[in-house]
């Protein structure tokens, strides 16, 4: 049995994620069977050993059995990390944090990666390394333009319309042409991912979805005669409903996904309800990508206080999420 | 002793409010010591009693004792029923409501009630009767144009900076000097309800508060400088916090309110983490005026299936934050 490969970043050296990382591979937590590579530096991960009092069994390029079924190897990405600062944004650990995302994203698009988890960075090292891009969506976002940002739990699932813009600027996108494509860019994404497919339920943009047109135009003028162009396309969809009771219409159904008009409405109500165990998942790549839905937490990086339950829950849907190798 | 004067209004008759009323005094809660005066019509609560299963000790006008301490009065308004319909938005029904209301509201603006709990009107009824007002706050804002929406439990207390316009409005009514009375009108109508007076956290209006200024400019030009002004006039306010961050980080603290920049920043968090137990209140008045935080239920209208607690909430506040009578 050919059992799916998920590469596994380990983040900012600064922040927590390789104590999270080290933690998830640890033994205490059963984790789904797969092959999995780490990405990182040696060096950074020795170091957090110390701080963790952990040890990974790991061998460069050559992997370990971990359980009965599956098995961690270690890609030693090249660095030149004098020291590792902690707890702060800083070059070295930026321009770390991006070679290691950089070498597994590139591993996924030659296929030998079926699925990437990856621990946080910090927007604010990759800047000051002079890193172009703003995070992984957008650094995933030159080779598909198409991404789109979701969140993902058992409680509730969330897909965004817009994310990284003003608010002004999320306004300005919700057009009837936009929507539309947006709905079938979603659906044909998430076609593989799920047997019978999910329904969408579609959030207003105004408050009480509008109330017929007192409370803004959009929902009449766009966002009604989108979702119906895209119900006549085969799509289980319907909305808009009231952006406060649309998520509570949604919750703990899982075939059901809330489709949010722009970033906070979206995650308002998914870190509500899913309090750092939900995961971020990228949608329209031709692998999996996941990440937990928690940044680099300089505050507590280097204390052995941080918590692996979202990065394993990460890694949980990006094996899950990965098709059957043929 | 002099106990307070408290109104209640039964509501639209075709919706919940007689039946929830009906309960909320049949004896089988604990409510606290008060005198309660129900604005209503006999007919309406004698259908619904019979309904529900439960009869009033209502005498009109002559207060009966209902526990130890509190008294139960009826107020007839006179209104022109010829059927009550229940579960559909009516003419006769929202001109029955509104009337209720506006003779509960009389009193309390001649000082006789120092409260007022409103049940639940349907503004499709109001708007099928004539009546000009959009809802309670609506033609309240006559009376007290600084009137603000709030949204009050023990996990979360919200104060929304405005409620019923479109998102696009929403947005251009943020601006330094709009934000800065709003947070000192705010502060002085509350600083009479608690001892120590409330924290303010405000909640950004970008995705992660504009992040420095590259996704939106609002947080650098209007808001900060509106919070450093009104912290340098001596309120304990402080933000702006990412608006999927901050009502996080005021869950379970009592003496905390977020300020919300719109309708559903604050509601989507407010109704997922209150599950309908929340209390609207309005903020400003010289008399407090609460209500249940879900409207008429039409669906389930006059099948004796609404729960009663989420009003029971509302006279629970409207009785703790009714100033002792000199």
């Amino acid at each position: 049995m050919t059992l799916p490969k998920i590469g596994i970043t380990i983040g900012d050296p600064g922040g927590i994620g390789p104590e999270i990382v080290l933690k998830a591979f640890s033994g205490n937590f059963v984790l789904p069977s797969a092959d999995y590579i780490l990405f990182g530096s040696s060096r950074v991960l020795q170091e957090e050993e110390k701080t963790v009092g952990l040890c990974l069994p790991l061998g460069s390029l050559k992997a370990k059995k971990i359980s009965k079924t599956g098995t961690l190897a270690f890609r030693e990405v090249d660095i030149a990390l004098r020291k590792i600062r902690k707890g702060v944004p800083s070059p070295e650990n930026g321009l770390a944090s991006f070679r290691f995302f950089e070498a597994a994203i590139a591993e996924a698009r030659q296929e030998v990666l079926q699925g990437v988890v990856t621990a946080p960075v910090s927007k604010q090292s990759w800047a000051l390394a002079g890193v172009n891009w703003r995070g992984h969506t957008d650094f995933l976002g030159q080779f598909y333009p198409e991404i789109i940002m979701a969140f993902w739990s058992d409680k509730i699932k969330v897909a965004l319309f817009s994310h990284h813009v003003s608010l002004r600027e999320a306004l300005r996108k919700v057009t009837r042409e936009n929507l539309r494509s947006f709905f079938l860019r979603l659906s044909q994404s998430l076609a593989r991912m799920r047997p019978g497919g999910f329904a969408f339920l579609v959030s207003g943009l105004n408050p009480h979805a509008g109330e017929g047109g007192l409370l803004g135009g959009e929902e009449i003028e766009e966002i009604i005669p989108a979702i119906e162009e895209a119900r006549k396309s085969g799509l289980r969809i319907s909305g808009p409903y009231p952006p406060d009771v649309v998520f509570r219409k949604a919750l703990g159904q899982e075939d059901k996904i809330v489709i949010a008009l722009y970033h906070d409405q979206g995650l308002i109500a998914f870190k509500l309800e899913t309090f750092d165990k939900g995961v971020n998942l990228s949608v329209g790549l031709p692998f999996v990508r996941t990440s937990p839905d928690h940044g680099t937490a300089f505050d507590i990086a280097g204390k052995n206080a941080a918590s692996p339950l979202s990065l394993i829950e990460a890694i949980k849907l990006a094996v899950e999420l990965t098709p059957a190798p043929l």
